[in-house]
């Protein structure tokens, strides 16, 4: 059995985490929107943060970067006045931004970097970037400084999105191609699954790559996306704030219309798994189940996965 | 009064430290044949440590790299089987590569970059690497794996000399120019210093730019040498290991001979220091002196400066 899954970073990761328990060959498609070039190195946190999770080495508590991790190299590039002081770079994960850096520049694709790194990591799941082409949400904001389009990275970490927003601007999107197995992983798939990861800054610029919102609404694998929203809240991150900008509501709900219904409709879903406390939840087109979905260990997560395919009657 | 020097890496770190305590304006010109490429970052190890050195960041003991030095992303890049394992490369160091790698990529030449660096490190005196144009020391060997040439740094981190050795080979010198500011400092300096360097892959290699080994012969100024051998061994380093490939002897003798007379000879000098176990030296066409050329601590290396300068009759 096959299942391909939508993910972003942390949340995707964690999700990642109950799926791969399933008896099934499990491909990521990681959203790398959020990747950017810092003192000459390419970072791509949500790929990082999938890889160092799923290969156990992820810092449990601080849920971002690597266990055990020191800043000894950041530290020595803010004596310099480096760019980005904002943005911790660690001293382990720098080393894996070295590696791919050194990858790509020798003309290597993201997806072959990525295979190559996860031959330490071993994720246990194929993880694919969403495109090998250059893709950055860009966020549109205004303050003293004017109008302008900074980093998503600088809107997130540096201002914590506490800036007058305008939108969000996927920048190459447009020319990008799917990464090689995207296409494939989603057309031969016996489920589709979209992780509870920022449907705004995580899914939406996965869904942004020319042919991958039409093969989801082509393939005949059924599609079930999960809700990051709990009760009006986002389940980690800020999702709350991007669904804000968009003018969206903050709730399982208007998530799922979102994405929408792929039969009688323009989206890719079709069912939406909600939690219990949103249980009453109905958005026309779509199966709406419930179940819990806090993922506090990796077997409350797989139990999550589970409701989501039985949702579409697809037993793992 | 203006004072140039060559110099190479941890031996002319500690010259400078003597020179720059003399009432003059000191320009060091600095060995880059060194200097590698490792994990994609530019490595310029004579220019670091007379800059860490000079800005008092270096480890005292050690001798090489930064104070209080940590190793983690050098472990890291070895859990991935990176390149190079035998170079240890410091994560303080480290921030200083991808600095300088940055200002490289962005188009800087090295001068402008090192003088960047510098900066932060306030070395007290100007630093010019030799060229910004690359020259690398690589060293023809032969053992089990056939005869090759490798690069100087894994002759002399990885290798420790110890593997059957025919010559070194200064790749791009023929094509490399001085950089901007080496020759006026040459020609314009009222005296011209040779550190007490490694002759063979220090100073040789500055020599073998085409331009600075005329500048010496033609230039007003005085040259001085500061003998690098003490009574038929190094002062530090593997001096005599490199001597004994060219076939030379060890001696203080031999390494002003090679030098040489600017005057009734082919040669850069007009005076060589020795060490006083030495002082019984002669060389055709040389004026030679005697001091205590252990460089026990600054004042005992200005006090050598000094003495170098009075062999040629200037006083600072």
């Amino acid at each position: 059995m096959r299942i391909a899954v939508l993910v972003g970073g942390i949340g995707g990761a964690r999700f990642l985490m109950g799926v791969r328990r399933l008896p099934a060959e499990v491909t990521a498609i990681v959203n790398t929107a959020d990747d950017l070039t810092l003192h000459g190195l390419r970072v791509c946190p949500d790929l990082d943060s999938v890889m160092y999770t799923l290969g156990d080495g992820a810092d449990p508590e601080r849920g971002w970067g690597r266990a055990g991790e020191s800043f000894t190299v950041g530290s020595e590039l803010a004596e310099y006045n480096a760019e980005a002081p904002w943005f911790s770079l660690g001293d382990k994960d720098l080393a894996t931004h070295l590696v791919r850096t050194r990858m790509l520049d020798a003309g290597y694709g993201l997806t072959a970097v990525t295979a190559a790194l996860c031959e330490r990591w071993k994720p246990g799941v194929e993880l694919l970037p969403m495109s090998d082409d250059r893709v950055e949400t860009h966020v549109v904001v205004s303050d003293e400084d004017g109008r302008r389009a900074i980093h998503f990275q600088e809107w997130w970490v540096r201002h914590r999105g506490k800036i007058e927003t305008d939108r969000f601007v996927f920048t190459g999107a447009a020319q990008a191609k799917p990464a090689p197995g995207v296409i494939e992983a989603l057309r031969d798939a016996d489920a589709v699954l979209i992780a509870p990861s920022n449907p705004v800054v995580s899914i939406a610029p996965i869904l942004g790559v020319p042919g991958i919102r039409e093969v989801l609404r082509s393939t005949s694998a059924p599609v079930v996306g999960v809700s990051p929203i709990i009760a009006g809240a986002p389940v980690r991150g800020m999702a709350d704030r991007c669904l804000e900008v968009l003018g969206e509501p903050v709730t399982a709900q208007a998530v799922g219309a979102m994405f929408g219904p792929r039969h009688d409709g323009e989206g890719v879903l079709d069912a939406w798994l909600v939690d219990e406390t949103d249980r009453n939840t109905t958005i026309d087109g779509l199966t709406v189940g419930s179940a819990p979905l806090w993922m506090s260990s990796p077997e409350a997560t797989e139990a999550m996965a589970r409701a989501a395919l039985e949702l579409v009657e697809v037993t793992a």
